[in-house]
């Protein structure tokens, strides 16, 4: 079954937002057997929207719209759904009185404007919207389905849970979608694509490969629409683990496994310790770890010391190391590292020092310029990298390398451990 | 002078990855003065791009395509455009010798793959690639333009700058269109509207107001298209310097203003220090300061207490306070406030303890729960916060209202201030 989403809002159009609203409706209705054909954007306009939702109901028995439904003048959405579907508008007092309610909480009056969020088009199924003032509404037409959802992300996922989902899988007759994502690091995609040529043409017609490339990571997605899932997806299981038998040193995980997921796994299943001690990436190292439920098992610190007195005082670099080398440099990236390790009582430390810019560079040490060092019990290595020009991804980029190098380490420790026996 | 944006790849209808290419060039096209009338995302299906690309020949005089040139066989825009265009294949030595550079660069051999890289269609102009081995493209038919740019982000943008922007306006006589937003804090959207009724009535015709509420925060925008640029952006000075008078306590700033970024410069201008103490937030507060420039002018140190021994050994928290009232707690987040403004030599710290989920809640402290502390030189405030059920959400949340209270205790520093002298 085919369904189009529509995002309706100038700030779309302009690029004020990102539209990630169609990102969750895309992944709820895959989940549960819905192929998304197409996702516009258009404009706060009256015949804009008409035209996107006829054009809509050629193609796809099933359209998504979200936006457009605020107390405001700019919102016309409901208006012009009331008009396309030749509705009246009512007063729902359920609605009324969830609206009434909700802002006493709030402590705001309720006025002619939120009295208009009550008003409803008399053809449509109201959707109880328990988390915002506006309701969605539920239109048909010839069997095919119009739903419109407030724009604020939070109301609408509710709705899409609690309301449609279960909507739509009351009233169609739902196949299955099966995608499953394997995740590569190390292998460009070109010599990637020559190295499981043979795999790859050996894929069964209903199964669709593509290649999706990252910074520093190709993740391969096989994809079935409109089968019996758990068969496709024990085939495509089947077909994962022969291509990882043929690239074992560059699968990193599935799904959207990233490296600190695989190094969060390695640290907990192993029950070792961590530390950080961050300059230039300001923790957001220590952020993307915390970001991961079960990280207060390992992390025991987190130092952010921007200045050079923290990095003295709370990790205990030596200031004439800081005023002969620069505070940007391997030998004060390793005693961070080591600072922190002994501070925390940690089995591994990782640290980075480096120039986040705009300014602060140098011809020998231009913006970009990152030394990361980690600290283990078999010794500190330090590298040097250049991370780019802006400021966003030069943070973005140490953070990733940072992760990289302690992962090689973590994998060493395994390797030698492994002679050892 | 209306423009289309068609983004290609099954990755963004199944929801894999959010669409942040159609954001930046909408934003490129709009700073030009180039309306974006509609965004269409479709899948790698050769009826679907012919379709969407002669739909948008029909509403726009330029159509800007990302996505579906890698070096894969999933990939088919390309080889698409050139039969839509009627046109022959040719292989390009310039980008020929450019990938075989940047391939050997990277250690890996030009194969058949990399070669077809090369391969472009005769009827187009080819736009050189600095950053990447997939070359653009521009098309003209009936004196309007399609350009065809890779989807990996940072290739795009710099296609979009160095090539496509240029040829543009060059080709075109755009006029200008101009946005401004104003952030406001502390109103519900209702109620904004209400108070600002008769100046939302006064706009002239053509500037168009859009409401947009985020969480804690309504954006107000001003927009007019296809004018004169200048003029109008002072005739939007005027009316937001009117609208602050009308509501002088509830605006944070313009355009992408954030409550950091207010912090950041109230900070910065008062020659103010700061220190963080993060548990729950684990790095967060420390990386939303950090990313921006400037934060090594006033941020001492940042530290990541996820343990209770990272709180004691590095904040000076009493044991004796977590054993008697939880980690998460009054007592403790004062003393994590503390510590941290003590041990960085601040005049301002924040610390924040609380349950990210989604274990450890308890009846009377539920994940969510979230107790944040300001240490100032007059004394240290406390106030807990339920942030919600998602970790994500909790964590984001949490930052939010830390930086908030952080902002409140610099402006009553700034009132005692001015009622001392």
């Amino acid at each position: 079954m085919q369904a189009t989403i529509i995002t309706i809002g100038d700030e779309i159009l302009i690029g004020q937002i990102v539209d990630t609203n169609s990102v969750f409706i895309a992944r709820q209705l895959n989940a549960a057997g819905v192929t998304v054909g197409e996702r516009t954007s258009i404009g706060d306009n009256h015949a804009q929207i008409v035209a996107a939702v006829e054009r809509a109901l050629q193609q796809s028995q099933v359209v998504v719209l979200t936006g457009g439904l605020g107390p405001t003048k700019d919102d016309i959405t409901k208006r012009t759904l009331a008009k396309l579907f030749q509705s009246e508008m009512r007063y729902d007092e359920t609605v009324g009185a969830h609206v009434e309610r909700m802002l006493a909480a709030r402590g705001i009056a309720f006025n002619a404007l939120n009295r208009g969020q009550a008003m409803v088009p008399e053809r449509c199924t109201v959707l109880f919207n328990a988390h915002g003032t506006a309701p969605g509404m539920w239109f048909e037409r010839d069997g095919r389905v119009v739903v419109s959802l407030p724009g604020v992300p939070f109301e609408m996922e509710h709705l899409m849970l609690d309301e449609v989902m279960p909507r739509l899988k009351a009233r169609f007759a739902l196949r299955q979608i099966v995608h499953r994502t394997l995740i590569t690091a190390g292998l460009a995609e070109s010599m990637l694509a020559e190295r499981i040529e043979e795999w790859e043409a050996a894929l069964p017609p209903y199964l669709k490969l593509a290649y999706l490339p990252n910074p520093g990571a190709v993740r391969l997605r096989l994809s079935a629409y409109e089968v019996d899932g758990r068969q496709v997806a024990e085939e495509i299981d089947r077909r994962f683990a022969a291509l990882q038998r043929l690239i074992p040193d560059y699968v990193v995980g599935f799904e959207t496994a990233t490296m600190q997921e695989l190094v969060h796994r390695m640290l907990t299943e192993r029950g070792l310790t961590l530390a950080l001690a961050e300059s230039c990436t300001g923790g957001t190292i220590a952020a993307r770890f915390t970001a991961m439920p079960g990280a207060s098992a390992y992390l025991r610190c987190g130092v952010v010391a921007y200045s050079n007195e923290a990095k003295c005082d709370l990790l205990g670099v030596d200031p004439a190391a800081i005023a002969r080398h620069g505070a940007v440099s391997e030998q004060v990236a390793c005693q961070m590292a080591e600072g922190a390790r002994r501070v925390a009582g940690a089995d591994y430390a990782v640290a980075t020092t480096g120039i986040a810019g705009p300014s602060g560079g140098s011809e020998e040490k231009p913006v970009g310029t990152v030394w990361i060092a980690v600290a283990t019990p078999r010794g500190t290595v330090a590298v040097c990298r250049q991370c780019g020009t802006d400021r966003g991804q030069i943070v973005d980029r140490a953070s990733a390398q940072a992760v990289s190098l302690l992962r090689d380490a973590l994998r060493e420790e395994e390797k030698a451990k492994i002679s050892n026996e």
